[in-house]
């Protein structure tokens, strides 16, 4: 028996205040709907379906490349309803596991765990249902269950009775169902209730009375559950991800100073004995060696820092490379295609951008490298400039190794510095440079006497 | 009949351990009796007497504009007493709302609840009080109620008996009370115990047995009644403060990425769809428009910021204007007088002051721009300086459209720029340059070779 | 009777994932057992034991300078092994309390009140035992008492009965036992258990049977003796160290803008009426003056700050002394030997390094100030860089009272300034300049009309 998913993406979201359709709306960078599609994935469905309303064309654009049939639910007329648009193209000997587009945040571990429920019903029609157990369960469906525990109703809190009213686990509204109850049951369901819609969570009286089994699983934290209506709600998921995911990075092996002060959005993978300070965010893919320190307040995306380098404190990296035993910042900024070997140091406020540098060469002050090829062993001097744009073009600056640049030097690309060069402080360098030779590129210095210093000017 | 306002503020707050007196310590940026006078004006008072007495007249030079009677309380006899030194001054037809300057943060819901109870009572005396259920209520004063649910006494936990030690409603002090009423109880109060203070808290039991309605309203959240005696407690409101302001603006349709660091100070108005990423500060009155996106640890004073504008991780804004899709950052600081037209960039380590840029125009490395009148599609280059200052006054520069300023420039103010100027890299511009013109002031590049590096010296 | 410590220290802490043995894992920048060991000194011991095993070299090599007596449990055969390998040098008059080297956050409040527990029996055998309440006990041992109130025993999760199991009162393992009784009970100590491996816990049971008087004291926080076994629970205990040293400031006067975020990596010292903003981290010893405000993202380690200063948002402080009513940053950085007089401005994207800067003087961009003498008065122009370096040695820069250094200098060291010299904007200083002069060392600017802006260049 295969599974296929249904996911329930049609709503509008209004509470959310925006633009964007609800299920777009991110998580840890990435929209709601895709933590659901990568949990559909997981559990290794044969078939995604996902029924789009409101911003259809916005929701399936960005999702070209999944392999997802689409279902349109037109009118917004229940969970119940929203399921029937994508049952016609579902076959009859699936089980169907009905996921939210709002509600992102389930283990896969749960959602194994209730597509796996009563194995033994398999080839049999069977409902499993994923409920939990909250502290003030008001507002929620409760699941009532006879003197053997067994599933018998899921009452609505303004249909509950005083002693139904205390039940404390209540409906998900995930659940697993036999295809063939499934296009049974939903033609069945009524709109007369005040909302007029179709509610799947009717299906569960059907099951009842066609003695179909109720499988029940738990989730083991109510987050897990939890949909995002406004953005209130997407903050506490928001959060609980960030928790979860800083717990995984600490029992790999990372030590965090503040586990409530470390936001990732993509993937961080951590060597031995890696520390990571206070209030980092990591973005897309991060990879990070032995014993790596990280300062606080870094910005970290698509980079790969290797062992025994240390960033320090309020650094930007963004797509870059940097070597073993590297030391950068504090106040650096490596902008996309800095690729820097071995202990290189890159000091602060220094922007490096396209920059090769070699192993053991320094830039530590107020610089900015960008085009450059840089060999290893040469020092750049404070407030060292590669003017690599001409206002149209971008050029190159390559300096070979053991060059001393000194301070304030501005070098105009495209030019080239032999190996061991000597630049002179306050230089602009527009041409090339042999081996081992000094360039010198500024004025005298004349001192004059008896000058006087300008006066305090009236107002204006 | 009117309402006016008696406010207590005349305590030391020795705990404080401040020489600022106790009700000028600040919540989000804004003394604690500036919030409650906020409050005192949100009821629509007629009168607002505020007790002073420790610090009297520092108090009351912070607050010169506020239409406020004075009472001084010259002696720390309790709070019966503090309320009695403003006696005189309120007219017999009003009801006396009694707050507390160290009790900053109840809500404006939570006092209008308060101040209406019971409207058909309204020309016969009353006692409306203000109550707080605790989970741990010790050392508070119980609300002790007959069988009929009405309140009969408050007792202190030193004499509550066992059974009602356990009562959870505690007494907060707030309350609001007919004029004659208070006139006629305050003279009677005693100072006949342990502390030697006229209570307050004692009219209580004068209006039970003068028979006088006691309605009571409840406050939703017990931080709404907290008062702040040390910094301890004062962190508390601060933090409560903030999570309150953060929800507002959630629910308002703003994403936060963690609704545990955002800190206002002051106020923000944010359009749709706006994303505000970890530990932003804001301070002042700030606006921002639809589609802004503020990156992490950034701090942002007084300033507007357009639609579509990124501001990215650390940067610093100080009454900055900035345009529609404008981008700042990462590592940018605005000063106050910046001006930035629509589609600016402004990147990283770059300050700019008093400094109107145009349309499209770019200072994207390393630069200082001060007292500046840029036009519009002009290209900085890195470490490009406006030398503003000469030691005593500060001078204009004037950069017309589509100029090109190589990197490493500087430009010695007053001097204008004309339309479509180039400067060359490196230059030290003192002379005005004409439209189209090209301007270089840099010396010749000689290249010596065999040159001799330094040798290393003995250390001294 | 004299007190001896005993702290075990012999673990691996495999759970750690990491090759540091585990009590070297830090809190708040100090290792566990250096936690441990300042206890054991906070309450006198005339002598502490430390028993090392794995990584025992390291853990030695680490703390050479301390008065312990090092024992080595060359195999991990449980808690009565390890204390078992210190006992033959401790003497028998002594108590001895046993201490954890992975449990550092015990206060010296409750150690003190555990040792002089029953001072009565002092010269007859006793075991004082710290214990805690759990609200969830599971897997710990439960305190069993009689029905006066007498420890009779302790039992294991496993062993207890179903009403045993309720009991939330559980065994820290902290304990302070006779020498002479721990000398006859530890040889009898059995490994006849799942682990195979002889738990000091058993003594418990001995007590008992030899009518040794068991004395029980509670923690009065369960984090008191959380024990850290794994990276999640190292970082709990550094949130709880954090918090509780963070308490401790706002007590004694300081104000915090979040409790939460303020990190203590040794001491901060703070005068009357300190703030301190969001997010600030401090290492080593740190010592704050009246009335000065730091500013939110700032690091500072090491340095002092007198009153009145002010650090502004996103500065790094290292090694620095900052005078009375200096402004610091925003996005300044003093490095070690930076000593600024009153009165000092350093101002955003600045860089001081071995730096002494007089009263009332300006460095307020973009700067590079390393190696200097710079006296009071001077204003440094923007983007100027002390080129202290010349590839191998370093030299100084020295500026008298009042000088101007125009902005993009370079001061090529070693050099001197004389009083009130002016420094003409973009000069390369490589000579002396004497009192009064102006030198300037750049070129004539050149206006070059009709001059073709290069065109846009083919992609290669």
């Amino acid at each position: 028996m295969t599974l296929e998913v249904v996911i329930l993406a049609a709503g509008q979201g209004s509470r959310m205040r925006s633009t964007l359709p609800k299920v777009l709306h991110p998580i840890a960078g990435k929209s709601m709907l895709a933590h659901v599609l990568e949990l559909a994935k997981a559990v290794v469905s044969s078939q995604t379906h996902v029924v789009v309303g409101h911003g259809a064309d916005q929701v399936k654009s960005l999702l070209t490349n999944a392999n997802i049939k689409w279902a349109l639910q037109s009118e917004q007329k229940g969970t119940g309803h929203a399921v029937a648009q994508a049952l016609p193209a579902i076959s009859d000997d699936a089980q169907v596991l009905i996921l939210y587009g709002d509600v992102p945040l389930t283990s896969t571990a749960t959602i194994e765990q209730l597509i796996s429920r009563d194995p033994s019903s398999l080839g049999t029609e069977q409902l499993n249902l994923l409920t939990v157990e909250l502290p003030n369960p008001s507002g929620y469906g409760r699941i009532v269950r006879d003197s053997n525990g067994d599933v018998v109703a899921i009452v609505e809190q303004k249909d509950a009775s005083a002693e139904q009213v205390k039940i404390k686990e209540v409906n998900t509204g995930i659940m697993c169902v036999t295809a063939t109850a499934l296009k049974r049951w939903l033609p069945k369901l009524s709109a007369d209730n005040a909302q007029g819609e179709y509610y799947l969570t009717d299906i569960i009286a059907m099951a009842v009375s066609d003695q179909v089994a109720i499988n029940v699983c738990h989730a083991a934290d109510a987050m897990e559950v939890q949909g995002a209506n406004n953005r209130v709600q997407l903050e506490q998921l928001e959060r609980y991800y960030q928790r979860r995911y800083a717990t995984q990075l600490m029992i790999q092996g990372a030590s965090l100073a503040d586990a409530g002060r470390i936001d990732v959005r993509g993937s961080v993978e951590t060597g031995n004995d890696v520390y990571i300070d206070i209030n980092c965010v990591f973005e897309g893919k991060v990879v990070i060696g032995d014993n790596v320190r990280i300062g606080p307040n870094c910005l970290i995306s698509d980079s790969t820092i290797a062992a025994n380098a240390e960033i320090k404190a309020n650094s930007v990296l963004e797509g870059a490379i940097v070597g073993e035993g590297c030391s950068i910042g504090p106040f650096a900024r490596l902008r996309p295609g800095s690729i820097l070997a071995a202990e290189v140091k890159i000091g602060n406020f220094v922007e490096t951008k396209k920059a090769n540098i070699g192993i053991g060469s320094k830039v530590s002050h107020l610089s900015y490298i960008g085009d450059a090829e840089i060999g290893p062993d040469v020092n750049i001097g404070a407030g060292t400039i590669t003017c690599n744009y001409d206002g149209l073009n971008k050029f190159k600056t390559t300096i070979a190794e053991g060059v001393f640049v000194g301070s304030n030097t501005a070098l105009v690309a495209p030019v080239s510095v032999g190996k061991s060069a000597t630049i002179g402080a306050g230089s602009v360098i527009t041409g090339n440079i042999a081996e081992g030779e000094l360039a010198v590129a500024r004025s005298k210095q004349r001192n004059i006497s008896g000058w006087q210093r300008p006066k305090k000017l009236p107002r204006d």
